[in-house]
């Protein structure tokens, strides 16, 4: 089984983080095949980030697709592009923060996103919605710029840490979710230190993939993720007319 | 006051019907200012065409608030790109389902959206809930190709009244919205016909434009809006760092 | 065009102070006629003033729409009698929460209202439930008394801002709606003061009832909002026949 | 123990059919003192008949409160002024559609009230969503005026079991409401004829009414039901103003 | 009328407090009969408890509609296995945490439970939910064992006191509801320290099942709450054959 | 990796059935232990055969846990006490009907469940409202005896075929989940017959179980399913004392 992990934005050190965290977990036999975008923004922070994302998000899975891979995984936890990707592929897609929800669902009731920074709060809390996961899950943002948690010197990790304490007890949270990939390394570490599970996206991400492929399920096509119609794409994005990209 | 209508498809045969119905109801004083994507799909249906159509239509919000427009309409009735939008101008970004929807909430407690394409049903769908409006509002699919409007050898005409004449039958519905722009021009016949008001969106979304410049208020930039943060931009998309947009 | 501005209380000033705001943000050639109840209490605090208030309201709303108005606006945020007052005239007529919330909506993700008497909160929630805006909209309460605002000795306006400050801190608001209509003067200072959007809801009504004159739609009747059936009234209220007052 | 009725439509004739069910199952010791409304419309049909019962069912409220009733019921089926009414008194007040809703609740999962025209559907719809109602109850008219269930040469009867046989069809309703206050000498001959329970809003008030009194309980007057604030009334409604009413 | 008082738990004393509450508001005539389980757990705390506590509950439940009671309380706070014994038996069976919520929403917009053990609120949280009660309560606990609120020297009642204040404070409550059958004794006494109702579950419970019986209505039994299938059981639980039972 | 497969109905062809499906989808390395429930009901129709069938299926639970296997499922589509499994276990524990829905959700934007008995209905519905699916899920009954699907003579699956055209035309569903344990081997002659996703529960289960245990991850007992506290059980059902059967 070979999945698809795609790194929605153009810095190639973050989709090794993210593969590095997918292959941690991969199942013998599973091949985690790292992508990351060759066009867009080096990080995804906000809406016009995301949506900036999307074409070169689209370009990996349709040329991964045709490689024959089994499966991709979106690796952003605001799940970017996945309405778009699951009409493109007919292979299944996986959003983290979606895989990271629906596996947490089974072992906690009440559960807490931490994300990094204030402005991805509500984009995830949007998801969250979508996801029909409102009245059990809370999400926090503990304020920290992405890169930071690198930084030995910076406080961001304390800082983390206190969002967490304060979700375990404010949120009735039972469970703590890490909303952005780049905390995958910090899963166990944590786990430890507050004594509750802590989930990371990226993992549950390549376990649901696992799960569908195993299943022999793929993309329902018979409604809003029909295949693209074919028509001509102008200008810069000549390239993206759904007869030249599949 | 003047009002960028910006078509995120690369059709301009589409940006003109939509002009026409802006103007219509557009106040004396009020300049209405056509743009069309210069790249990407030539139609959108679809959550693949609606992404690609996305940084098209970002290409031309940023130039119009450059060009000191007070405020903008995005003429889809999938809402495309309003998020990012709004977080890439500072100017008022309106979009049209999202208008009408608002606009008919004041003159009738049910309605319903009537739209072209079965496979846009969904997404509208997902739009009505995110505006509130899911317990009156019904969405519903004439399922007629967009283009066949204009042709009169086609029953396209027919197949929207049936389904306008379904949705007040079945759906308590008191009033209808027309979901699609193409269809702008069908509002005071098919109001006269059924007896009861029919919207369009482009006409809600001016008027809902000239409220937001007339009160003087701005997209709220605090949070989830806030204005991108600065940063490289690779490959085909390098031109879309806010640094060189904005 | 001319927009009736009903205040549903029985006190002239506040009329002239709504009309002031009314006035501040209405287009060329729209002429705002202020009215007064002539019966029921001198001010609105909860849901027996509010129910007192409504015949008062219907008397002028009638009245108005007889003499050829084209909207009409009830300003007071509790929106008294909206049902009522839609059921009874063909001409729009626009409830200043209502209009409040359908306005910020197109600019902010989320934010809250604050109002005066907390005895006022939870009516103004249920507006909010019913508006469909409870997932991005709170409702708090400064606790003074409507009239201490006039009164520099107070420290009316003292409370207003610590409740403002804690909306932004607490609620993820991103924009201010003040939930009263004798604060509409303090918007454009309280504006300046927190940096984020501060938006009245007569001005707002203003806008909204100019743009469905503006678009010709009128209150659909084919439902609950159907013209009242003729019959007798009896007693006090004889003269609210339908025949007699329509 | 003393319970009025209070009929808040003109109709003393109606009162007399809602106090003989409510005498059927009032229990040994429960007087029903029957009260018509002396001012507003003959029936209540709709948002504008609503709104003007509102002032004369108060009156009668205040009146019976003076004379000691230990508790109200709101004899018609749109709960006419149930906030206000509350607010009003300090003994517990009743409406027969909360009644009805609370009472079937017990005994079924889901269940339909069939109601009488048209028009009073979505008033009906939303008293159930405020009930926190909408996943178990569903709203249907039979289209039939009132009176005509008085009248042997009419098919008002047939039109209403076959609403009812509609909802157990297709609703998965196991119980019935009937939702007018007219029908309650109905519900034994349609209980026995479709063989599920069939209620009466009446009746139910009845028995919840008692239930609130002997657990001595009355309306929490901390906040949205507060006691109205003293304060001058003008013009034709002068006599509410609470120091004069209460 | 002889209504069945059934405590799912084996602890005879607790079925006695129970049976206090109930006695004090039965009606004149109302016969409350007092049984224990004679199976399973000591005390209810948590799913586990309540799961192994629902058969003795339904065996109590069986052999008191043979012996001809007229309706039947489930008095735990979790409402222990009541579709089951709604399934199971045709008289009314209410539970008491049901009973609250439906007798409070009649007297107050808003209301909180105080429970004892944090760990029971989540369930209670569901129950909320499931009675559409979720706007309108909130769900607290005071974190102390039951039997310590017998206990003079335990700082019990201090804690449970501290709660209710909060959720005045905190929640909008207006009136409060006690989230435990051994609270029952206290009610007068809070009710009179916080001056809001303070309500007990078993006390309403008694009143909605004399209301039911007084109705004549019976659980309806034409879907989910059909009668068990004849069919053999086996083991340890043979006895519990709907045969058998029944 | 060793996963319990425990039916909770007490017949062993029905455990064998859903074993084969079950490995049809293990991995390599993945063994399927099947366990019958020794104690309840043959089958589990509606509530009541549902809350008996607990205690056999905790105590192959707690038999399985203490054996050492890393996960269990519980094998029949309601559920069937799957909070309080997950109390008494430390060791991952999925549902099959919450396993449908989660794994579904990742392929299709909505689809429905196809039951077999209309009473198994609502108990279903609730689970999709409780696992937040209620949007996106509609759940059906073919109103067919669950043993009839073996007999060749019946027509049984003409029911099914037929409910499942009805979810597809009239629901929006995109693709079907079978809602008995006992339909798993029709699926793929379904899925190739209806040309969309068709689910079967128990194989679903045994991936999101996979899942579960590659990443290590078990139940959260911090609040709700916190491990049972020790106590005394009476009775018939002494043997299930947390300090006994854990």
């Amino acid at each position: 089984m070979r999945i698809a992990l795609i790194n929605p934005n153009t810095t190639a050190s973050m989709t090794d983080t993210a593969a590095d965290a997918a292959r941690r977990v991969a199942a013998t036999g599973t091949v985690i095949l790292p992508l990351t975008s060759k066009m867009g923004p080096v990080s995804i922070e906000g809406y016009y980030d995301e949506a900036l994302a999307v074409p070169g998000l689209l370009m990996e899975l349709a040329a991964a697709e045709k490689d024959g891979v089994d499966a991709a995984i979106i690796a952003c936890f605001d799940d970017t592009g996945l309405d778009a990707a699951r009409a493109l592929a007919a292979i299944p897609v996986i959003g983290i923060c979606e895989a990271a929800i629906a596996t947490t669902s089974f072992i906690a009731q009440k559960f807490s996103i931490v994300t990094t920074m204030g402005r991805s709060r509500l984009p995830i809390e949007h998801l969250v919605h979508r996801y029909g996961a409102s009245s059990r899950c809370k999400v926090r943002a503990a304020d920290i710029p992405v890169l930071s948690l690198e930084d030995p010197s910076s406080n961001a990790r304390e800082r983390l840490r206190a969002e967490i304490a304060k979700a375990l007890e404010q949120d009735d949270a039972d469970a703590i979710i890490l909303g952005c990939a780049g905390m995958a390394d910090l899963t166990e570490q944590l786990c430890q230190e507050f004594q509750v599970p802590v989930i990371d996206g990226v993992a549950c991400a390549v376990k649901q993939a696992e799960a569908l492929v195993g299943l022999g399920v793929r993309t329902a096509k018979g409604n809003a993720y029909a295949a693209p119609v074919r028509k001509p794409y102008k200008g810069l994005l000549e390239g993206f007319a759904p007869e030249a990209l599949c």
